[in-house]
């Protein structure tokens, strides 16, 4: 089989401007995650913000790629309309999308969802605790029942997207909220998951167990063969009717 | 329009058996119900374990309820097999089914499940926050986006229900659980909701948030007007085919 | 209870341009419907593609619409971009969205959906037999099991939309096609039904069992109460943690 | 990775007392399902109603299953109800379980639906067209949009199942019917496919497109490792309390 041709997208500006996101990743998240995820099966390319005045998704980038990683915090405004929608495009057609953390609010994401994608939220060093709820999902193989993040900027509900295909993960925050954390999705023939865990503050990416939900996602969310469903869609009837 | 029969049907040995349960519930979990949902659109009944030998729940009062709630805790295995058969196949012909706590291990429940429903549980005055992740279903109208119960008995993930039609609510516990404690199924034309509070050592029934739940859930969970589908269901075709 | 203001938009072209659909709709779509739906509760006025600028559909007129109803087909390229934006917009803070018939490629729809929403199609005068799949569900509540419309324009699978909350209907053609032609979304705290039937060369909209359709449909979309589950999104704790 | 162990229960009966049926499966449906599904990642075995008192399925059998396949049709009253719970609970337990054709009223899967499960019928050779719609899932891969099957049992919507997770196929009827004829379940952590093709009077199993999908579900249903989530389910909080 074909090895899945990995990208991961990084905003790439915390780690470069804070002193606590470099600290947690000196080379930048998509270096971190590149490293983690490693595996024979998997071709691992990263892009981010300032890579070229595409952001690194050129349309010859985003054909070549199986499943896109996205990380973006602050700076979701500076990526381009364009580029965002190409993006959106290939998911349609089938490329896997994993948005990471505050990809909830990133210009793809929302574009794929057409809802708000609101959450509350807080920083304030709360302990989480990630519960699987789905345990024969694809994506919860090897993961515990629940494991823990000492501490991760808290995600709550109201949580406005759509109603999830699947719902994957609840998280447990110590401040009193609950999240749907771990969500899948599709649209057009793209899976696309989405999970909580890594604000740039805290090393949660560091951690065995997102590692090992984020390796699983890359292997369900791997496409389909490429079909064309409409392919001829104005077609003539498929059963010769009565007196015609 | 007819007023909606509800039988609020209660197991009825904690609140006589136990002292902390009796003060909480002096004349019994269904009674503290009854009066707390007493509506003009209702007509509510009440019911228990050992009301007669049938637990109150003969093939005549079921026929003339529109929606059975279902407490119960101590006593599952004490409810005869062919009562809680009965509620089951009433439940599948439309009549509505709330389940309230610990009745994920009712009889009747897990017949129309067809799971086991288990769950991880704690008695240790766990705070418990219910949130709401569904604002604009029927059943969470005038119920705030979250609630607190001061104490609760800790039911958590892992809960093995069928994937639910909905999700309604998450609650969180002090302890570090989440639970999907809000859910809806659908088994033949009947709709049925899990709702988590509950436990009878504690007064959940006395807070107004929970009581307002449980008043929608009633009006959610109404049967539709009754359609045998099957009926005449070896039909001939519906649509004449070319040269028979 | 307040009346539901309903707007029933309409792309109104082929009811002035083309003879067969002017003899189907003289007055329009949009008239056809807003006598057919006539009823206490409701509320209803009209707009169309060149009622104004803004196609009839200004802030203010949306801000006091409750539920949408959206019939376009051959012009999806003439409505504004912006105004197409805002009604996704308002339909994600609660207003009812119904779209009809070829409304599946209109822009706000697809705004909403985030997914291409493609079909298969074929005017060839197929009988249709519309096919209830979800009994209990205010949409089909006085809708016989399956109704019949002589001649539709066929609208099969595959379907590239998002996962639908519920089905509700399958329509069968005549030609061998199948097709999910009813089905429910949320977006934001909005609700979505999109319903096959009303090519405009076809008398649809006169059937009584597409006009009860309809009718739900608006009933069931109508807006939860406003709240803003956001507003204080960046609040305190609302548990005190430990030691803080 | 080991072999997937797949044990193909039939009830063998129409094969043998009927000329038609065994005209279509000379030694029975089990056996041309055995050799059509031969793959190496396979080890496949066969049991039946009269094979032995237990109908072929002792603990021993079950417990080193890990999909199974049910064919029923004329004779579900004559399975033991004891040997009906135990793959009921063998599925909960993760084993995936494949209900074939007029399974949809086996006791099985009745026992892990909760849900009347009927359908309409009709003997008639209709034509029957099966509609791919979720082009993504892992048990549509390699079977095209749409198949023939050139006469088929006739099994038509109102299906009284509970909400399927995911709706795979939608089957067409010449005679004007459409069905829900291919849906996932979850019960337990056991995957659970119903797949509506393969009256006994018809060849259907020797359609190739019928068996790829039959053989997709089988590596879809496999189980995922055993994991007991409710051991210790009575746990000390994992999360200290303040003050506790």
């Amino acid at each position: 089989m074909a090895k899945i041709r990995v990208t991961i997208w990084n905003e790439f500006d915390h780690e470069i401007n804070n002193e606590r996101a470099k600290a947690n990743y000196p080379e930048g998240i998509h270096e971190c995650l590149a490293k983690a995820l490693k595996a024979d099966d998997l071709e691992i390319a990263t892009a981010w913000l300032e890579k070229d005045e595409e952001h690194g998704l050129s349309q010859e980038v985003l054909a070549n790629t199986d499943v896109l990683l996205w990380w973006g915090h602050g700076r979701h405004g500076d990526v381009r309309d364009d580029v965002a929608a190409r993006v959106a495009a290939r998911v349609q057609q089938g490329m896997g999308f994993i948005a990471l953390h505050s990809a909830h609010h990133s210009k793809p994401f929302r574009l794929l969802m057409g809802s708000p994608c609101d959450v509350r939220w807080r920083e304030n060093d709360d302990k989480c605790v990630v519960w699987n709820v789905n345990a024969g999902h694809p994506i919860t193989q090897g993961v515990p029942l629940y494991f823990f993040l000492e501490k991760e900027e808290m995600y709550g509900e109201y949580f406005s997207i759509p109603t999830p295909d699947e719902l994957i993960f609840i998280s447990w925050f110590e401040g009193g909220n609950a999240f749907r954390s771990g969500c899948t999705f599709t649209r057009g023939i793209g899976k696309i998951f989405y999970f909580q865990p890594g604000h740039e503050m805290y090393p949660s990416y560091h951690n065995k167990d997102v590692q090992k939900v984020i390796a699983n996602a890359i292997r369900w969310a791997r496409p389909a063969p490429e079909r064309d469903f409409q392919a001829g869609a104005k077609m003539a009837p498929v059963v010769e009717k009565a007196g015609k």
